[in-house]
Protein backbone atom coordinates (compact mmCIF):
# COMPACT_ATOMS: atom_id res chain seq x y z
CA UNK A 1 0.00 0.00 0.00
CA UNK A 2 0.80 3.40 0.22
CA UNK A 3 1.81 3.93 3.27
CA UNK A 4 3.22 0.63 3.65
CA UNK A 5 6.15 1.59 1.00
CA UNK A 6 7.38 3.96 3.18
CA UNK A 7 8.75 0.92 6.13
CA UNK A 8 11.96 0.35 4.60
CA UNK A 9 12.79 4.08 4.80
CA UNK A 10 11.82 4.13 8.39
CA UNK A 11 13.53 1.05 9.30
CA UNK A 12 16.46 2.16 7.26
CA UNK A 13 16.39 5.66 10.31
CA UNK A 14 15.55 3.50 12.69
CA UNK A 15 18.73 1.26 12.65
CA UNK A 16 21.07 4.38 12.11
CA UNK A 17 19.45 6.25 14.83
CA UNK A 18 19.81 3.19 17.66
CA UNK A 19 23.82 2.76 16.62
CA UNK A 20 24.35 6.03 17.45
CA UNK A 21 22.27 5.88 20.60
CA UNK A 22 19.67 7.95 19.79
CA UNK A 23 16.51 7.46 21.94
CA UNK A 24 13.37 6.10 20.12
CA UNK A 25 9.98 6.86 21.09
CA UNK A 26 7.31 4.99 19.78
CA UNK A 27 3.34 6.00 19.67
CA UNK A 28 0.15 4.15 19.03
CA UNK A 29 -3.31 5.93 18.96
CA UNK A 30 -5.57 3.87 21.21
CA UNK A 31 -7.27 3.97 23.78
CA UNK A 32 -8.29 2.11 27.03
CA UNK A 33 -10.52 -0.77 26.94
CA UNK A 34 -13.53 0.46 28.58
CA UNK A 35 -13.53 3.55 26.05
CA UNK A 36 -12.96 6.09 28.83
CA UNK A 37 -10.51 8.18 27.44
CA UNK A 38 -12.23 8.52 24.09
CA UNK A 39 -14.53 11.70 23.93
CA UNK A 40 -17.92 10.89 22.54
CA UNK A 41 -17.22 13.02 19.64
CA UNK A 42 -14.85 11.22 18.63
CA UNK A 43 -16.72 7.78 18.78
CA UNK A 44 -19.36 9.06 17.29
CA UNK A 45 -17.80 10.94 14.10
CA UNK A 46 -19.27 9.86 11.04
CA UNK A 47 -20.85 6.77 9.39
CA UNK A 48 -17.59 4.13 10.20
CA UNK A 49 -18.34 0.42 9.14
CA UNK A 50 -16.57 -0.03 12.86
CA UNK A 51 -16.28 2.84 15.39
CA UNK A 52 -13.26 2.54 17.76
CA UNK A 53 -14.18 -0.04 20.29
CA UNK A 54 -15.93 -2.52 17.86
CA UNK A 55 -14.22 -5.97 17.00
CA UNK A 56 -12.51 -5.89 13.96
CA UNK A 57 -10.54 -8.78 11.76
CA UNK A 58 -7.66 -7.82 14.36
CA UNK A 59 -9.31 -7.38 17.43
CA UNK A 60 -10.85 -4.40 19.25
CA UNK A 61 -10.70 -1.23 16.81
CA UNK A 62 -8.46 1.43 18.57
CA UNK A 63 -7.77 -0.23 21.79
CA UNK A 64 -4.69 -0.88 23.44
CA UNK A 65 -3.14 -3.98 23.37
CA UNK A 66 -5.25 -5.53 20.83
CA UNK A 67 -3.06 -7.45 18.05
CA UNK A 68 -4.63 -4.61 15.37
CA UNK A 69 -3.25 -2.29 17.65
CA UNK A 70 0.55 -3.64 17.70
CA UNK A 71 3.70 -2.00 16.22
CA UNK A 72 4.50 -3.83 12.84
CA UNK A 73 7.91 -6.13 13.60
CA UNK A 74 9.53 -4.08 10.93
CA UNK A 75 9.53 -1.26 13.45
CA UNK A 76 8.84 -2.99 16.63
CA UNK A 77 10.35 -1.39 19.87
CA UNK A 78 13.41 -2.68 21.22
CA UNK A 79 13.60 -3.13 25.09
CA UNK A 80 14.40 0.42 26.93
CA UNK A 81 12.64 2.02 24.65
CA UNK A 82 9.68 4.93 25.35
CA UNK A 83 6.02 3.38 24.32
CA UNK A 84 3.55 6.12 23.75
CA UNK A 85 -0.70 5.35 24.42
CA UNK A 86 -1.99 8.61 22.94
CA UNK A 87 -6.04 8.54 22.73
CA UNK A 88 -5.86 11.68 20.40
CA UNK A 89 -4.27 12.64 17.50
CA UNK A 90 -1.49 14.14 18.55
CA UNK A 91 1.57 12.84 20.78
CA UNK A 92 1.46 14.91 23.88
CA UNK A 93 -2.20 15.90 24.77
CA UNK A 94 -3.31 13.35 27.31
CA UNK A 95 0.30 11.15 27.63
CA UNK A 96 3.18 11.88 30.02
CA UNK A 97 5.33 12.28 26.38
CA UNK A 98 6.25 15.82 27.52
CA UNK A 99 7.36 14.83 30.57
CA UNK A 100 9.57 11.74 29.60
CA UNK A 101 11.19 14.18 26.68
CA UNK A 102 12.04 16.54 29.46
CA UNK A 103 13.52 14.18 32.22
CA UNK A 104 15.70 13.26 28.99
CA UNK A 105 16.83 16.19 28.12
CA UNK A 106 15.13 15.95 24.81
CA UNK A 107 15.40 19.61 22.94
CA UNK A 108 15.08 18.20 19.12
CA UNK A 109 12.63 16.41 17.20
CA UNK A 110 12.94 13.94 14.23
CA UNK A 111 9.48 12.95 12.89
CA UNK A 112 8.52 9.58 10.48
CA UNK A 113 4.93 8.15 10.46
CA UNK A 114 1.34 8.43 9.26
CA UNK A 115 -0.15 10.23 8.66
CA UNK A 116 1.42 13.17 7.09
CA UNK A 117 -1.15 15.67 7.86
CA UNK A 118 -3.15 14.07 10.42
CA UNK A 119 -1.35 12.56 13.38
CA UNK A 120 2.30 13.50 12.11
CA UNK A 121 1.43 17.21 11.65
CA UNK A 122 -0.92 17.51 14.79
CA UNK A 123 1.84 15.71 17.20
CA UNK A 124 4.34 18.35 15.30
CA UNK A 125 1.99 21.32 15.99
CA UNK A 126 2.43 20.46 19.47
CA UNK A 127 6.03 19.91 20.27
CA UNK A 128 7.06 23.14 18.31
CA UNK A 129 4.26 24.85 20.81
CA UNK A 130 6.51 22.97 23.58
CA UNK A 131 9.61 24.38 22.23
CA UNK A 132 11.03 21.28 20.69
CA UNK A 133 13.09 21.29 17.43
CA UNK A 134 11.34 19.35 14.72
CA UNK A 135 12.25 17.71 11.94
CA UNK A 136 10.00 15.42 9.39
CA UNK A 137 11.73 13.13 7.26
CA UNK A 138 10.21 14.04 3.87
CA UNK A 139 10.29 10.17 2.67
CA UNK A 140 9.45 8.70 5.88
CA UNK A 141 5.91 9.55 6.28
CA UNK A 142 2.65 9.20 3.90
CA UNK A 143 -0.82 9.68 3.45
CA UNK A 144 -3.86 8.20 2.15
CA UNK A 145 -4.04 11.44 -0.02
CA UNK A 146 -0.73 12.06 -1.73
CA UNK A 147 -1.51 15.56 -1.87
CA UNK A 148 -2.44 16.62 1.78
CA UNK A 149 0.96 15.51 2.37
CA UNK A 150 2.62 17.85 -0.08
CA UNK A 151 0.20 20.24 1.22
CA UNK A 152 1.11 19.75 4.91
CA UNK A 153 5.16 19.18 4.58
CA UNK A 154 4.59 22.56 2.49
CA UNK A 155 2.87 24.52 5.41
CA UNK A 156 4.87 22.99 8.29
CA UNK A 157 8.38 24.45 7.06
CA UNK A 158 6.65 27.77 5.54
CA UNK A 159 7.78 30.91 7.24
CA UNK A 160 10.84 30.25 8.26
CA UNK A 161 9.88 26.88 9.54
CA UNK A 162 6.65 28.05 11.65
CA UNK A 163 6.37 24.46 12.83
CA UNK A 164 9.75 23.25 11.87
CA UNK A 165 11.88 21.48 9.21
CA UNK A 166 11.47 19.09 6.58
CA UNK A 167 14.45 16.84 4.64
CA UNK A 168 14.82 13.51 3.22
CA UNK A 169 15.84 10.81 5.26
CA UNK A 170 19.07 10.42 3.31
CA UNK A 171 20.52 14.07 4.54
CA UNK A 172 19.67 12.33 8.16
CA UNK A 173 21.77 9.21 7.13
CA UNK A 174 24.68 10.98 5.34
CA UNK A 175 24.97 12.84 8.75
CA UNK A 176 24.84 9.45 10.72
CA UNK A 177 27.18 7.29 8.43
CA UNK A 178 29.59 6.54 11.26
CA UNK A 179 30.20 3.36 12.37
CA UNK A 180 29.10 2.65 16.00
CA UNK A 181 32.41 2.18 17.03
CA UNK A 182 33.05 5.64 15.96
CA UNK A 183 30.19 6.25 17.49
CA UNK A 184 31.37 5.29 20.48
CA UNK A 185 34.66 7.03 20.41
CA UNK A 186 33.19 10.62 19.60
CA UNK A 187 30.49 10.14 21.94
CA UNK A 188 26.67 11.64 20.95
CA UNK A 189 27.60 14.90 21.59
CA UNK A 190 29.38 14.91 18.79
CA UNK A 191 27.01 12.95 16.71
CA UNK A 192 24.53 15.32 18.04
CA UNK A 193 26.31 17.82 16.44
CA UNK A 194 26.79 16.64 13.44
CA UNK A 195 23.06 15.80 13.02
CA UNK A 196 22.40 19.73 14.36
CA UNK A 197 24.47 20.90 11.57
CA UNK A 198 22.53 18.91 8.99
CA UNK A 199 19.68 21.50 10.28
CA UNK A 200 21.14 24.58 9.54
CA UNK A 201 22.02 23.35 5.79
CA UNK A 202 19.65 24.10 3.54
CA UNK A 203 18.74 20.83 0.82
CA UNK A 204 16.40 22.58 -1.97
CA UNK A 205 15.53 26.28 -0.28
CA UNK A 206 12.83 26.79 1.80
CA UNK A 207 14.27 23.48 3.03
CA UNK A 208 16.42 23.15 6.08
CA UNK A 209 17.20 20.20 8.25
CA UNK A 210 16.58 20.16 12.12
CA UNK A 211 16.82 17.93 14.73
CA UNK A 212 16.60 15.03 17.00
CA UNK A 213 13.54 12.56 17.68
CA UNK A 214 11.48 10.68 15.02
CA UNK A 215 8.35 9.71 14.36
CA UNK A 216 7.05 7.12 12.09
CA UNK A 217 4.06 4.96 11.82
CA UNK A 218 2.63 2.13 9.76
CA UNK A 219 -0.78 1.96 8.82
CA UNK A 220 -3.63 -0.73 7.83
CA UNK A 221 -0.52 -3.20 6.74
CA UNK A 222 -2.61 -5.91 8.15
CA UNK A 223 -5.97 -4.74 6.44
CA UNK A 224 -6.48 -2.76 9.77
CA UNK A 225 -5.49 0.25 11.51
CA UNK A 226 -2.10 -0.03 12.92
CA UNK A 227 0.83 3.00 13.76
CA UNK A 228 4.38 2.80 15.03
CA UNK A 229 5.91 6.33 16.02
CA UNK A 230 9.25 6.64 17.08
CA UNK A 231 10.43 9.52 18.28
CA UNK A 232 14.51 9.58 18.55
CA UNK A 233 17.27 12.29 20.29
CA UNK A 234 20.63 11.95 20.27
CA UNK A 235 20.51 15.51 23.00
CA UNK B 1 -5.16 43.37 2.90
CA UNK B 2 -6.17 39.73 2.52
CA UNK B 3 -6.42 38.72 6.06
CA UNK B 4 -8.12 42.16 6.58
CA UNK B 5 -11.01 40.93 4.25
CA UNK B 6 -12.52 38.64 6.17
CA UNK B 7 -13.09 41.38 9.03
CA UNK B 8 -16.79 42.06 7.77
CA UNK B 9 -17.94 39.02 7.98
CA UNK B 10 -16.29 37.83 11.30
CA UNK B 11 -18.47 40.95 12.83
CA UNK B 12 -21.78 39.74 11.33
CA UNK B 13 -21.49 36.42 12.65
CA UNK B 14 -19.90 37.64 16.24
CA UNK B 15 -23.06 39.88 16.65
CA UNK B 16 -25.48 37.05 15.48
CA UNK B 17 -23.69 34.91 17.70
CA UNK B 18 -23.88 37.89 20.60
CA UNK B 19 -27.36 38.11 20.09
CA UNK B 20 -28.51 34.42 20.71
CA UNK B 21 -26.81 34.71 23.95
CA UNK B 22 -23.95 32.36 22.42
CA UNK B 23 -20.47 32.40 24.72
CA UNK B 24 -17.45 34.02 23.19
CA UNK B 25 -14.34 33.54 23.39
CA UNK B 26 -11.29 35.62 22.19
CA UNK B 27 -7.34 34.76 22.14
CA UNK B 28 -4.13 36.33 21.26
CA UNK B 29 -0.86 34.54 20.92
CA UNK B 30 1.28 36.63 22.97
CA UNK B 31 4.21 36.29 25.91
CA UNK B 32 5.26 37.81 29.02
CA UNK B 33 7.13 40.66 29.22
CA UNK B 34 10.10 38.67 30.55
CA UNK B 35 9.50 36.03 27.56
CA UNK B 36 9.72 33.44 30.19
CA UNK B 37 6.82 31.71 28.02
CA UNK B 38 8.62 32.28 24.83
CA UNK B 39 10.47 28.87 24.38
CA UNK B 40 14.43 29.83 22.70
CA UNK B 41 13.23 27.60 19.73
CA UNK B 42 10.30 30.12 19.12
CA UNK B 43 12.28 32.96 19.57
CA UNK B 44 15.26 32.27 17.74
CA UNK B 45 14.00 30.75 14.76
CA UNK B 46 14.69 31.76 11.29
CA UNK B 47 16.19 35.38 10.53
CA UNK B 48 13.10 37.93 11.07
CA UNK B 49 13.69 41.48 11.07
CA UNK B 50 12.00 41.80 14.64
CA UNK B 51 11.92 38.88 17.03
CA UNK B 52 9.43 38.34 19.67
CA UNK B 53 9.94 40.87 22.32
CA UNK B 54 12.00 43.02 19.94
CA UNK B 55 10.34 46.73 20.33
CA UNK B 56 7.93 47.04 16.91
CA UNK B 57 6.06 50.00 15.51
CA UNK B 58 3.11 48.79 18.35
CA UNK B 59 4.98 47.88 20.91
CA UNK B 60 6.81 44.84 21.50
CA UNK B 61 6.17 42.35 19.16
CA UNK B 62 3.45 39.63 20.57
CA UNK B 63 4.10 41.05 24.34
CA UNK B 64 0.83 40.91 26.33
CA UNK B 65 -0.53 43.82 26.80
CA UNK B 66 1.02 46.30 23.98
CA UNK B 67 -0.71 48.12 21.44
CA UNK B 68 0.06 45.89 18.73
CA UNK B 69 -1.01 42.57 20.57
CA UNK B 70 -4.71 44.21 20.94
CA UNK B 71 -8.12 42.73 19.35
CA UNK B 72 -8.78 45.21 16.36
CA UNK B 73 -11.80 47.61 17.42
CA UNK B 74 -14.58 45.66 14.95
CA UNK B 75 -14.02 42.46 16.87
CA UNK B 76 -13.27 43.93 20.10
CA UNK B 77 -13.89 41.58 23.07
CA UNK B 78 -17.24 42.85 25.02
CA UNK B 79 -17.77 42.61 28.94
CA UNK B 80 -18.13 39.17 30.21
CA UNK B 81 -16.43 37.21 26.84
CA UNK B 82 -13.19 35.22 27.54
CA UNK B 83 -10.34 36.41 26.56
CA UNK B 84 -6.79 33.82 26.70
CA UNK B 85 -3.67 34.81 26.10
CA UNK B 86 -1.45 31.84 24.31
CA UNK B 87 2.02 31.14 24.17
CA UNK B 88 1.84 28.65 21.59
CA UNK B 89 -0.16 28.65 18.43
CA UNK B 90 -2.45 26.52 20.03
CA UNK B 91 -5.15 28.10 22.07
CA UNK B 92 -5.01 24.86 24.49
CA UNK B 93 -1.52 24.59 25.53
CA UNK B 94 -0.70 26.60 28.63
CA UNK B 95 -4.09 28.07 28.98
CA UNK B 96 -7.03 27.31 30.86
CA UNK B 97 -9.12 27.35 27.69
CA UNK B 98 -9.95 23.73 27.97
CA UNK B 99 -11.18 24.18 31.58
CA UNK B 100 -12.87 27.04 31.14
CA UNK B 101 -15.20 25.75 28.45
CA UNK B 102 -15.50 22.43 30.77
CA UNK B 103 -16.79 24.96 33.33
CA UNK B 104 -19.20 26.08 31.11
CA UNK B 105 -20.42 22.93 30.01
CA UNK B 106 -19.47 23.78 26.13
CA UNK B 107 -19.46 20.72 23.52
CA UNK B 108 -19.23 22.20 20.51
CA UNK B 109 -17.18 24.97 18.79
CA UNK B 110 -17.12 27.61 16.04
CA UNK B 111 -13.82 28.91 14.84
CA UNK B 112 -13.30 31.87 13.29
CA UNK B 113 -9.79 33.72 12.69
CA UNK B 114 -6.24 33.79 10.81
CA UNK B 115 -4.07 32.50 9.81
CA UNK B 116 -5.59 29.14 8.50
CA UNK B 117 -2.86 26.61 8.67
CA UNK B 118 -1.33 28.16 11.81
CA UNK B 119 -3.09 29.17 14.79
CA UNK B 120 -6.49 27.99 13.28
CA UNK B 121 -5.57 24.59 12.40
CA UNK B 122 -3.54 24.02 15.35
CA UNK B 123 -6.13 24.88 17.84
CA UNK B 124 -8.69 23.32 16.52
CA UNK B 125 -6.59 19.82 16.08
CA UNK B 126 -6.13 20.71 19.74
CA UNK B 127 -10.05 20.77 20.86
CA UNK B 128 -10.88 17.56 18.76
CA UNK B 129 -8.27 15.90 20.81
CA UNK B 130 -9.87 17.29 23.77
CA UNK B 131 -13.27 15.74 22.40
CA UNK B 132 -14.83 19.20 21.19
CA UNK B 133 -17.17 19.12 17.96
CA UNK B 134 -15.40 21.44 15.92
CA UNK B 135 -16.98 23.88 12.94
CA UNK B 136 -14.42 26.47 11.06
CA UNK B 137 -16.13 29.14 9.26
CA UNK B 138 -14.71 29.21 5.88
CA UNK B 139 -15.08 32.63 4.94
CA UNK B 140 -14.26 33.89 8.35
CA UNK B 141 -10.83 32.36 8.47
CA UNK B 142 -8.18 33.03 6.23
CA UNK B 143 -4.02 32.92 5.30
CA UNK B 144 -0.92 35.04 3.93
CA UNK B 145 -1.01 31.21 1.53
CA UNK B 146 -4.67 30.96 -0.14
CA UNK B 147 -3.30 27.31 -1.41
CA UNK B 148 -2.78 27.18 1.94
CA UNK B 149 -5.92 28.15 3.32
CA UNK B 150 -7.76 25.58 1.00
CA UNK B 151 -5.23 22.34 1.82
CA UNK B 152 -6.18 23.42 5.79
CA UNK B 153 -9.80 23.47 5.34
CA UNK B 154 -10.09 20.17 3.01
CA UNK B 155 -7.52 18.41 5.26
CA UNK B 156 -9.59 19.26 8.70
CA UNK B 157 -13.00 17.91 7.34
CA UNK B 158 -11.50 14.82 4.93
CA UNK B 159 -12.35 11.32 6.11
CA UNK B 160 -15.60 12.48 7.44
CA UNK B 161 -14.43 15.59 9.19
CA UNK B 162 -11.51 13.76 10.92
CA UNK B 163 -10.85 17.15 12.83
CA UNK B 164 -14.14 18.79 12.16
CA UNK B 165 -16.39 20.55 9.98
CA UNK B 166 -16.01 23.42 7.64
CA UNK B 167 -19.58 25.21 6.47
CA UNK B 168 -19.71 28.91 4.90
CA UNK B 169 -21.14 31.72 7.80
CA UNK B 170 -24.03 32.27 5.91
CA UNK B 171 -25.44 28.90 6.79
CA UNK B 172 -24.15 29.65 10.37
CA UNK B 173 -26.59 33.33 10.19
CA UNK B 174 -29.41 31.54 8.12
CA UNK B 175 -29.67 28.51 11.32
CA UNK B 176 -29.46 32.09 13.83
CA UNK B 177 -31.69 34.39 11.98
CA UNK B 178 -34.01 35.40 14.84
CA UNK B 179 -34.56 38.41 16.56
CA UNK B 180 -33.15 38.96 20.00
CA UNK B 181 -36.85 38.66 21.73
CA UNK B 182 -37.32 35.11 19.58
CA UNK B 183 -34.60 34.03 21.00
CA UNK B 184 -34.82 34.91 24.23
CA UNK B 185 -38.46 33.15 23.60
CA UNK B 186 -36.91 30.26 22.14
CA UNK B 187 -34.20 29.80 24.86
CA UNK B 188 -30.81 29.02 24.15
CA UNK B 189 -31.30 25.01 24.07
CA UNK B 190 -33.75 25.77 20.91
CA UNK B 191 -31.24 28.18 19.16
CA UNK B 192 -28.78 25.38 20.15
CA UNK B 193 -30.69 22.64 18.21
CA UNK B 194 -30.82 24.61 14.98
CA UNK B 195 -27.47 25.35 14.80
CA UNK B 196 -27.07 21.22 15.81
CA UNK B 197 -29.21 20.76 12.93
CA UNK B 198 -26.86 22.57 10.51
CA UNK B 199 -24.08 21.05 11.15
CA UNK B 200 -25.59 17.87 9.89
CA UNK B 201 -26.99 19.52 7.18
CA UNK B 202 -24.38 18.76 3.82
CA UNK B 203 -24.17 22.34 2.38
CA UNK B 204 -21.75 20.64 -0.38
CA UNK B 205 -20.40 17.58 -0.05
CA UNK B 206 -18.22 16.60 1.89
CA UNK B 207 -19.07 18.91 3.82
CA UNK B 208 -21.49 19.35 6.96
CA UNK B 209 -21.62 21.90 9.34
CA UNK B 210 -21.43 21.29 12.89
CA UNK B 211 -21.16 23.36 16.16
CA UNK B 212 -20.97 25.73 18.84
CA UNK B 213 -17.73 28.17 19.44
CA UNK B 214 -15.92 30.59 17.34
CA UNK B 215 -12.40 31.70 16.24
CA UNK B 216 -11.36 34.91 14.40
CA UNK B 217 -8.25 37.04 13.94
CA UNK B 218 -7.45 39.45 12.66
CA UNK B 219 -3.60 40.38 11.42
CA UNK B 220 -1.35 43.23 10.67
CA UNK B 221 -4.93 45.04 10.27
CA UNK B 222 -2.30 47.92 11.39
CA UNK B 223 0.51 46.98 10.06
CA UNK B 224 1.91 44.47 12.88
CA UNK B 225 0.47 41.27 14.43
CA UNK B 226 -2.39 41.19 16.16
CA UNK B 227 -5.45 38.90 16.46
CA UNK B 228 -9.00 38.38 17.60
CA UNK B 229 -10.29 34.73 18.27
CA UNK B 230 -13.41 34.68 19.16
CA UNK B 231 -14.59 31.21 20.47
CA UNK B 232 -18.86 30.90 21.07
CA UNK B 233 -21.21 27.63 22.59
CA UNK B 234 -24.67 28.17 22.49
CA UNK B 235 -24.63 24.88 24.78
Amino acid sequence: SLLAAIVPACSAVLTAWREVGGLVVHTRESHQPDLSDCPPAKRLRGNPSLRIGDAGPMGRILVTGEPGNQIIPALAPQPGEIEIDEPGKGAFYATPLHEMLQYNGITHLLFMGVTTEVCVQTSMREANDRGYDCLLLEDCTESYFPAFKTAAVEMLRAQGAIVGWTAPSATLLAALATSPEAAQLQGRKAIADKVCAVYTTPTSPPRSVTATAFKSRADEVYGQLKRDIVSFSLV
